[in-house]
């Protein structure tokens, strides 16, 4: 069918591609597959008494304000608790430096909205967050990607790449989603001199910060900036996170910490975006988390999750055959296993379906111009109850074997 | 302070301006202040026990999905309902071609994003709603504007306008923002006949279709352009509605009825804008209007705002001098009052505050290439309470006299 629509479509692309992570998602929703694919909580930590009664109250006491249109920026006593939260970790911001995005994912394309302009590049890990990916390509963005290992980004890689003169990095500090990797403390340092030192500004997302299964917290990429600069505040990082995984993602709740100029300039562009995040999930995600709710609550999930990941991981130590290599994450949501040399994986992503488990293939987090020759898969843990993964993973090292085998079978060249 | 992010904003502006309703309505929050000026919907009406219920059933019964991530062309019953519910109107849409948007406000944002870049014009009316203007802007929006009168757009003008080869048309047909004026019938066939002719897609964006006062509902451009081509499904126009006029604005929910060709490359592009639109709000949305509860409560609205709009157009009547006329909606929330010529409805704006009393000066609904000569202001009727809008048009028509006296009293030239 033409019309006028579709012929005009052919004038345009601006980088709109299908989504890999999409279109698996698509099947591993049915039910007798065991799915590692999506980056989804567990719906058995969701705290849904406690948002029953914050519902209760709020539309009880304040139910023609939560209904109404409301300030783009977001709701003032909800950024007053998220600076006082935030400050712990020595993030010093106040309330004018918080914006409420509709997530983390509206703060990723708010940024591209800001400072990417076709052509511009933009640093990033390899691999990466896909949907930052998705967020920045709309604008036109191209990439240099800098590799990650057990600590993180290769901050001693980063140089020759700062000389291509990007608009900005892009972090994942904590857990980092697909790695499960962590930025070491010493590394820290190193990028935030360097981001200095070559004038290119961080944009930190940080969806998982707290939730760490062990270890001691490292300061936020903002906070070790704060200190360098001497009391001069927020200045070349822009921090991003999240109550997707904290309290619920359903809420479609996150926000973004930066200089208030920064803060101002967001500000405008989210107002033609969306007006303002929903009034009444902000106002009820303020009463569920108050009085200290919330860190009572995240203790729980990661009990919860290091439980998983535990099983997991002894699950892979089980089953899976020495060729096959894994991150150990010290928290969040996933790990990143690296497959042998030569693998194809969406070939395993196949076969895996056929056992009836899924998972997403490492490809899809890499710019399209940074492919890694080495074939990896990202697994999920938070998700699937413990004997579920123990069982998912079984199954995957059943395909995993025979992509193995036949590979031995058949002889290369 | 100079930072990283600063000296590099000097580089890109991308249309970023501050928006004269949004500093505007700050002052407008004053209490004693009475408003006109925003586009509020009357907390009064918000069904705050029906919500109530609808919170509690769905977490009790369904709050594991509620809470949890969700598909981005969104809830699928909630996208039947609305897909029924279009049928009575002659939109025969399936669900489909429905998908459900962060308010309208997304629904713009996105389209802009699909189809606009640098210096494409767009053909709108002269004038129309700020909001669409400064969501086309970011995307670098030129304009095309053809003015409206009492029936709506001058179609007898738009031939000369459409072979300047427009990317698309956006129009507002019903009870429109700011003019609350209604397009006509016959133009309404006009309009699709020519945008058919010249290749020309429409925008069609209808917030305020349900909130008719008095007269006969009339056919959406959807529906004529549908009728016209025989059954061939929806082709040259794109549809927005929203529930933030009938149900509660604080939700943000609104969705677009398109091509599933189109609704597939929206999908796509929303992914990365926010993932989707919260799963809780589109399901307590559903659970809310179900059941023929939202025909029920939009006959309410109907009731308050006609009398507010009765009590706004007689305080007019009353108080305002003859150099000044107005428009009589037949729905919606606002209308438009013309200034005599010369007037400077800015410094109208500043008397009226002095007043305690705000409204929305006209030039702020023109592009920035397409303002007008004669003077005007936009009234919201929706609101505030019949005394206070009776009030508020006494004070109004003080500072409105004032400034025509002084006109009068300074010799021109």
């Amino acid at each position: 069918m033409s019309t006028a629509w579709t012929s005009r479509y052919a004038l345009r692309t601006k980088g709109i591609k299908s989504s890999a992570i999409r279109e698996l998602l698509k099947i591993t929703q049915r039910p007798e597959i065991i799915s590692f694919a999506g980056g989804l909580p567990a719906p058995d930590v969701f705290p849904i008494q406690r948002f029953q009664e914050a519902c209760q109250a709020v539309l009880q006491t304040n139910g023609a304000t939560a209904l109404q249109y409301s300030a783009t920026e977001g709701y003032e006593p909800l950024r007053e608790m998220l600076a006082q939260n935030m400050s712990r970790y020595g993030i010093g911001a106040q309330p004018e430096n918080v914006m409420i995005t509709s997530g983390s994912q509206q703060a990723l394309d708010l940024i591209g909205k800001l400072l990417v302009n076709l052509g511009d590049r933009i640093l990033v890990e390899a691999p990466t967050y896909l949907g930052a990916l998705q967020a920045f390509n709309i604008y036109g963005a191209e990439y240099v990607s800098v590799p990650i290992d057990e600590d993180g980004l290769r901050t001693d890689l980063l140089e020759a790449s700062l000389r291509l003169g990007p608009k900005f990095m892009y972090i994942l500090p904590n857990f980092q989603n697909p790695g499960g990797t962590t930025l070491s403390e010493a590394r820290r340092h190193d990028l935030v001199l360097l981001a200095d030192k070559y004038g290119v500004p961080i944009v930190e997302d940080d969806p998982y910060g707290q939730l760490r299964y062990e270890g001691e917290h490292l300061p936020p990429l903002l906070v070790i900036d704060r200190r360098r600069d001497n009391g001069h505040s927020i200045a070349n990082v822009i921090y991003l996170s999240t109550f997707s995984k904290t309290l619920a993602p359903g809420l479609r709740l996150g926000w973004i910490v930066a200089p208030s100029e920064v803060i101002s300039k967001l500000v405008q562009l989210k107002q033609g975006a969306d007006l303002h995040t929903a009034t009444f999930n902000q106002i009820v995600a303020y009463e569920v988390a108050r009085d200290g709710f919330l860190d009572e609550h995240v203790k729980l999930i990661r009990n919860v999750y290091r439980e998983r990941r535990d099983v997991m991981l002894n699950a892979l130590q089980e089953f899976f055959p020495p060729e096959v290599t894994w991150t150990r994450p010290k928290g969040g949501l996933f790990l990143w296993v690296t497959l042998p040399d030569g693998m194809d994986s969406q070939a395993l992503f196949e076969a895996a379906l056929k056992e009836n488990v899924a998972f997403v293939p490492g490809e899809s987090f890499y710019p399209k111009n940074g492919h890694p020759v080495t074939p990896h898969m990202r697994l999920n843990f938070s998700n699937a109850k413990p004997e579920q993964i123990h069982e998912g993973i079984r199954r995957l090292s059943i395909a995993v074997k025979k992509q193995i085998q036949s590979r031995h079978l058949v002889p290369v060249g």
